[in-house]
């Protein structure tokens, strides 16, 4: 499986052979087994995590400009992807890459893979899908009863009834968002009269028909991206999702949220607003912490608006119940979307959406002549996508072979090891912990122990100093400590990309014990279930080893900040 | 593998091996080969297409309503997901189904499907995505270059310049045209002065800034839904999708499309109308039929408006030389969508969309502090999904295993089979050509033929009717007639779907020579290599046999109305 792949006779025989699946499997097999050990071979391989070639060697690797002439051999062809793809893949799985949500996955995903592929149902429509379509509803619901824990009846009603959906199967979270907020667009501008509602007349007659200068989203500053993205998507505007600060724990601040609604509903910023929707976090993408749900719920329905919760990271955490009260008033929400590719350990990328109310995806159904007939049974009539693969059979067989049960364990294994890396960097003296960890992500960064003493104390004396020129005395000198620590970190981020071993994550945050500052914090995600004690222990080694190497160039500027105070450091 | 899953105990060193490739593949390969002669088996049995079973029944199969609790044996549920999944799956695949765009696929896609899940690469971002991104990058310059045909500087600065995007990986058609109307929108409404452009300011303000009542979309009447969908989800409103009649041929009417934009531009209709974009349609979803490109797109720069080409079903025939006449003009749009999933012969579901312009894409450009940020080279900074799959690996491999060669042969195929089909069912006698296919798509109806010729005898003698009240008595037949064939033919389609040996899908179309009443056509998709004849004639006999059993019901109807002129036929 290795050289430059070669060119063979087109001839429309082979070609058909290849649309077969051979009578004996042989050489599916022979294939199959050659990838296997390929794939395994990469995982066992010691050596980088991103591998060691640089992007412009890729962009070398990857530069034919033209579509291939003649046929290759498949044999050829899998070598090529074995050496330029595989071989310069990022180890995601690796127990040392604990910087994003992408983990490893159960090998048993492959063989879904694998069915699906064969079976290649399209979703969008009952005569290109048929049990898969059924698969898919009974996924929905047990999602939604996991949120919404609505009634036996309702579900017995509902779970297979093609008149309503309690969801859509996504193609990933940004798509899921985006989905809820175009049914509370749509909601927040209903037909009125003689005006069709917004999906028919736009959002310019919409504004003008309900006597609106804008429609708005609230969510805090933790908010994914992907809602700024909705929003502009959605031609409300990026300007109009308006960004609620978060308290210490990175929660949305629920008096300002109740003041910022005040605000717009008095239309002291000029504008008549509509509020649309308001989006309550469960798991920010950042730092893992999970918004007084009950509390962000509450105004909303005071406000009319929609309440959306983006719990596309914790969500599935609501499969074990002590889990259950970090997200208490969920089960309140108008929509919740929730990612299979993060918590529930499926490969790239599913998402689904639940709406409370069965009848709220009504408001986007759509149909056509050819195709999702409006008295169809077609699951398309409620999608924002097309054409879909059944990914929806993933998670729900991942739940049969893993369980409630299984989930809990793998739960507990992250939250242990959550709880030991921050023990350990804690121990070790020259970290940082800079958040309070809810959902397995860890927020810290490298200080020298001296450095952090330091600052400790000059937040100490600043909380109860009386003068308040020592007071802002202290504030500068923390501030600009920060700074330099902050360099450090950026610098010491790109060592650990450039030594590859081991992969964290960084951000920046403003909602540290330093706040409003803003932080440069190392972020790790701790789902892997192959991640042990051991490989904690590299990682921190790792780090705790470049950022002492990398402290001299930071602290002759650190000196020369702290003077008097900080001089002997 | 057959029984009710058993539950096992639930014990975290079990789960955790489940994340391991085992050392020795023999567990995973003795489970691959076990679904392998699965699926084989799925696709050698004989019996129906969409297999017997009722939906009622199915939805009894799927009508647990809570999360499964213990964790079950893999080959338990492997187990289950064939008696329950794929037994009751739709043979897309089948030589036999001819009625939509999913057709077989060849089988190394199954081992590409593996590669892919195993490495599981998140494309959004560089640190989840190395190689993979290079892969993408190169396949949308492929798929750039045959439709756009830019110079070799061109694709060398641009195929691996992060500064730019000639296009993206969707996960479908739908979000591949929706990107295209994304960037159509926001050049139609860009920054000026104070003003934002519309992403950030929202299409209420965009459109008060720049004077408009409304922004419109135009596009032929085979246009597909997703246009109508991408409107709505926008906040242009559906009505604001301006449909354009087609001609017999069901092309855009060229006149018709200048008349409508004269009066849009006029303001004729009450509205100052933006015109953000004009959609051309190579290989329309109903017939296969091509829009004249260039006349489209002349109209379309005239009018200043962005010119999109939906080329979902059609765009993969530039692969072949002897197919580029029919697209004259593509090379001159803004922007492309292609389906690999059609006729590339990919697994579901991925498009693409692609730009000639090499900076369209920056004009949707984001970014976030902790990843796709501002200066990276991740692919997500441009796209509208956010999580994504390497799905690109399966194009971009079937391209070097099949090759243009290939897929000339592939299409050459397709040709004869429905040249072939086209024959034969004009050869029977009792059914009716109704569209003129240039991609693979027939249109037609069943119809006996002495109602055949007697409709034929009738539109003769109305073309060359002199006396006026003739010539509307003509007319007046030719519609019942059709209405009662239409009733037909919808029955009959019924019938097709129970008999469930064969498979054609079903429309209808107000562009035949029965134009412009509505007709109700059978359609026939003929894409497969593995349909040859017999299997066409399997279909048409099976057409034509419970045709006949049909038509004594409609028989009276027709003699009836007929009257002296049909009697005694």
């Amino acid at each position: 499986m290795t050289g430059k792949p070669r060119r063979i006779e087109a001839n429309l025989e082979y070609l058909r052979k290849l649309f077969i699946m051979p009578d004996s499997p042989d050489k599916f097999i022979e294939f199959g087994n050659e990838l296997l050990e390929m794939i395994h071979d990469f995982f066992q391989e010691k050596g980088g995590i991103h591998s060691a070639i640089t992007l412009p060697e890729l962009s070398r690797i990857f530069d034919r400009t033209s579509v291939p002439e003649g046929p290759h051999l498949i044999k050829d062809v899998l070598g090529e992807i074995k050496s330029k793809v595989i071989d310069h893949s990022v180890k995601v799985g690796s127990p040392h890459y604990i910087g994003h949500m992408t983990s490893a996955i159960p090998y048993f995903m492959i063989l879904l893979e694998m069915i699906i592929a064969a079976l290649n149902q399209n979703q969008v429509k009952i005569e290109t899908a048929k049990a898969s379509s059924f698969v898919e509803r009974e996924l929905i619901a047990w999602m939604h009863r996991l949120v919404f824990c609505r009634t036996d009846r309702f579900y017995e009603k509902n779970i297979q009834n093609p008149r309503v959906a309690l969801g859509n199967v996504t193609s990933d979270g940004t798509l899921a968002n985006f989905t809820a907020f175009l049914v509370a667009r749509e909601k927040a501008f209903p037909p009125d009269g003689d005006f069709p509602g917004l999906r028919v007349a736009g959002v310019g007659r919409a504004l003008r028909h309900y006597g609106y200068t804008r429609g708005v989203v609230l969510v805090s500053a933790r908010g994914h991206y992907s809602i700024r993205k909705a929003a502009n998507l959605l031609g409300l505007g990026e300007e109009n999702v308006i960004t609620v600060p978060v308290d210490g724990q990175n929660r949305m601040d629920i008096k300002k949220l109740e003041r910022r609604v005040r605000r717009l509903q008095e239309g002291r910023d000029g504008e008549r607003s509509k509020i649309i929707a308001v989006v309550g976090i469960a798991g920010t993408t950042e730092t893992g912490n999970i918004d007084d749900l009950e509390a962000v719920g509450g105004i909303a329905a005071e406000a009319g608006a929609h309440f959306h919760v983006d719990a596309c990271w914790g969500g599935s955490a609501l499969l074990v119940e002590e889990y259950r009260h970090l997200f208490r008033g969920i089960e309140r929400a108008d929509s919740v979307s929730i990612d299979a590719h993060k918590l529930l350990y499926c490969p790239m990328s599913m998402g689904v959406v639940l709406f409370r109310n069965e009848r709220d995806l009504n408001t986007i159904r759509h149909s056509s002549r050819y195709i999702i007939r409006r008295n169809s049974v077609d699951t398309g009539r409620f999608t924002v996508e097309g054409s879909r693969p059944f990914a929806s059979l993933k998670p729900w067989a991942a739940l049969k072979i893993i369980g409630r049960e299984g989930y809990g364990l793998l739960f507990r294994h992250a939250k242990e090891t959550t709880d030991a890396f921050r023990e350990m960097l804690e121990t070790c003296g020259n970290f940082e912990i800079l958040n309070h960890p809810e959902l397995f992500i860890l927020n810290y960064r490298f200080i020298p122990a001296e450095v952090r003493d330091r600052l400790g104390a000059w937040l100490d004396e600043r909380a109860g100093a009386k003068e308040r020129n020592r007071a802002r005395e202290l504030e500068g000198r923390i501030k600009k400590v920060n700074t330099i620590v902050n360099a450090l970190n950026v610098k010491l981020h790109k060592a650990l990309r450039t030594d590859d071993t081991t992969f964290v994550s960084r951000t920046t945050l403003e909602s540290t014990r330093y706040r409003p500052q803003s932080i440069v914090v190392l972020r790790a995600v701790l789902i892997n279930p192959l991640t042990d004690r051991t490989a904690l222990d590299t990682v921190m080694a790792t780090q705790n080893r470049l950022g002492l190497e990398l402290w001299p160039e930071f602290r002759t500027a650190y000196v020369r900040m702290a003077g008097s105070e900080g001089g002997e450091a």
